[in-house]
């Protein structure tokens, strides 16, 4: 359903220190970045819109996120 | 550098509607992501330390992400 790797996920929350994870929390957890993403991707799109470019850059993706933090 | 999958996140920002995507905004997603993903489980690691399990459990990881929507 998520477009993010199960094991990506999963290392994140290791690292973060969870001795054990169960697989709903890496599900869950993945829902919650790709709807981040999602939303920064989209209000990036809306800068590179307005610059009146066609591809979106990093610098746009910077944007966004700042303006969101 | 980062866990998450370039081609997942580019992915993501394609759905976003932009036409074309240069590779540092597919990295810098990518970036802005993970550190999204792991603050929230480092939040969700302290939900189950608080409830005196080993276990990181979806419960923990929607507990975190909720209260910093």
């Amino acid at each position: 359903m998520t477009e993010l790797s199960q094991a990506a996920v999963e290392r994140i929350i290791k690292k973060a220190g969870a001795a054990r994870v169960s697989a709903d929390a890496t599900e869950m957890l993945s829902t919650y970045m790709e709807e981040y993403g999602a939303f920064i991707a989209r209000e990036a799109k809306k800068m590179s819109d307005h610059a009146g470019r066609k591809t979106l850059r990093g610098a746009d993706i910077r944007m966004a996120a700042e303006m969101f933090k």
